[in-house]
């Protein structure tokens, strides 16, 4: 009996408990005073009306013998129609056509961005952009996979561009957690065109898409040519429409995406039929409701929410001209520590001096040493207090 | 960019698609006769009142700021204390103590049972039994693993004993699918002696632990001295509460299951923390109610109405001399085919004659060959009339 050894290769992650820590600490020394969190990483807006109500009636369906559903339809992977139909829709309003068979519903971008490997040789190299969401870089540990890092700095403004190397499995995160910096059409479409060139496959993780605006950026990987022959996109309603504890998501694998001869939308769809029982009921049928014409409306108000925070803590930041990517086409705001200070002294006075919390960017990677992400997740009012503080805080940052 | 091959030594399952489609093709030919079908392995009763109501609370939650739920708790792996708790109550009333460090919270048994493989090393040598639920199977070819087979048939009931070779993974599940028999605390505990020997890790699928009603049987494993030493336990609220279209299961990783020196509970929260995020908020309340007193006392209604059902087809094959496993602690009945009859024959047959559809046994494994799965999961109704011309099709057979 042996166990899987390249778990032991994995570094404890102890970014946010280290955060938590460190703000309980502070809280519990000085109870009066009121310590406004930046550092949210989860939606706190609830969910649509129109989604609750969906919602309801799936409970309600599963209530009577005539409507109660068990298994989802073996054909689609578990997936029900009406969800499968308005994730089309969505797809067809940025331009891009899809079949439904190329739609997998899953409980979240995690997961599949996870269990994809499963469907790729362990020989394979990977390409990691560095700073980074971890997850990426601690499935590929567990399956024993070769990793190169991309750069991403102030130079390529956190977007870095196809290396010289060869690499296999390339994961692109746009708009990027935690940099929020976000692809250009130019951008994305050198990436197609190395992947193609060397045979790779991206994984293209979709999740903050909805945060995009401007209409010069591309919302899918799928609006650039070529990009159904070398990418698997992951898609997710966490972000999108606060599905954070209702797990729901999408992920595309297209039909003309080949490898070894092999269809990789056959091995997904063999890997998710042996391995997978579908995604709750009243989570799809909620799902559903999002890509509706009121579904859409009523999710934006809430991105419209978040926007505005994202915007207000640009402004600040802008007065106080520090450097920051992000916050225009993304929740996050990814700062430059000023004075060339490290991401955790950062913190700590951050913490001290305004009694805001943030997350330190050295957390996310090498690269991410002296800066620092700051998120729009918050309520308006404690976004606007903490910008007050913030402002007053950069003021007087160099004379300390 | 190499796939992984290992996909393309699976063999396609054709067994429910060839029963749809015969059934499909027969119902088209004969549009006036009634078919019946004793194959479903689904539940078809709505879910219990107080798990509708736990639900609707939970959508509730979360369409208000003031309640609403993100991400579940992460040090957990994301599961709620209300569940959490029922759990071990549920398990203490089977005089099993466990902690909650021990239990982790999944989108049911297919999942786990899949993705646990992920900790354990790809040189394991794995035992499954023949006939069985073809995922076991399939999930170990996928990652490249030896599999051995544990032959059950007659002679001993369906219920193997332990063997001779080393083996280094074991997949039990019982109340067993597709044959319905259940091990004996003696049946069992033979294995964990056999696992605690050879250092092998058992991986116990309790799925349909609540169909056991004969108190000499045990319904987790770890009612057998030394279990938490060599045993990982899957359950599930699929056919417990009728949750296959909610999804919501729990898996046991005792402390004290430890291999080369590493906490199998350490390895695998490291796993759910990397590629999952947790179950649904409103899945996991709705689960929470199950193990209540009133939630356990509904369920069971339902449980009753599935377990009449196997008890007349029992009673049935009882009448007609017809051998089979299973059917008193399980959905399931396992019956060898009269006279012979190979198990496709008998379906052609039992369809033709008798209007009535079940599962050839040869699907789950080659000692499945000449027998035959029937199910408990349709109408009291339906599975009465089916009975009537099961009993008439018996009394006629050997004329043919």
């Amino acid at each position: 009996m042996k166990i899987n050894r390249h778990f032991l290769e994995l570094k404890d992650s102890y970014l946010f408990a280290t955060v938590g820590a460190k703000y309980a600490a502070y809280t519990k020394a000085h109870p009066e005073r009121k310590v406004i969190k930046l550092s949210i990483g989860d939606v706190t807006r609830p969910l649509a009306p129109v989604v609750i109500e969906a919602m309801h009636r799936a409970v309600d369906d599963l209530s009577r013998v005539e409507t109660f559903r068990g298994y989802g339809p073996d054909q689609t992977c578990y997936a029900y129609d009406a969800l499968l139909d308005s994730i089309l829709g969505s797809y067809a309003r940025k331009g891009v056509t899809l079949e439904k068979g190329e739609l997998f519903i899953s409980d979240g971008a995690k997961s599949d961005l996870g269990n994809l490997l499963d469907i790729f040789s362990t020989e394979n190299t990977v390409l990691v952009p560095d700073p980074v969401y971890p997850v990426y870089v601690d499935t590929n540990i567990m399956a024993g996979r070769r990793i190169l890092y991309a750069d991403a700095n102030e130079k390529n403004g956190f977007l870095p561009p196809p290396p010289k190397e060869k690499a296999d499995l390339i994961y692109i995160c746009s708009p990027n957690n935690p940099t929020g910096a976000a692809y250009d059409r130019a951008g994305l479409k050198a990436w197609v065109d190395y992947a193609r060139r060397e045979n790779a496959v991206i994984l293209y993780d979709a999740a903050y898409e909805y945060f995009i605006d401007d209409k010069a950026l591309p919302r899918s990987i799928y609006e650039i040519e070529g990009a159904k022959e070398c990418a698997i996109e992951v898609c997710s309603y966490s972000k999108t429409a606060g599905f954070t504890g209702v797990r729901c998501g999408y992920t595309v694998v297209p039909e003309a995406l080949v490898r070894e001869g092999t269809s990789l939308n056959r091995l997904w769809a063999r890997r998710q039929s042996t391995k997978f029982n579908g995604v709750s009921y009243v989570s799809q049928m909620g799902a559903a409701a999002v890509f509706s014409e009121e579904g859409e409306r009523q999710i934006r108000e809430n991105l419209a929410y978040y926007r505005e925070n994202a915007l207000r803590i640009a402004a600040c930041l802008d007065g106080a001209g520090v450097p920051y990517t992000g916050g225009k086409n993304s929740p996050y705001l990814w700062m430059k520590c000023p004075g060339n200070t490290d991401s955790w002294t950062f913190f700590d006075r951050l913490l001290e001096e305004a009694n805001v919390v943030g997350t330190p960017g050295s957390g996310f990677g090498k690269n991410g040493e002296g800066y620092f992400r700051l998120t729009a997740f918050g309520t308006a009012e404690n976004t606007r207090e903490a910008c007050d503080r913030l402002a007053k805080f950069f003021a007087q940052y160099d004379r300390k």
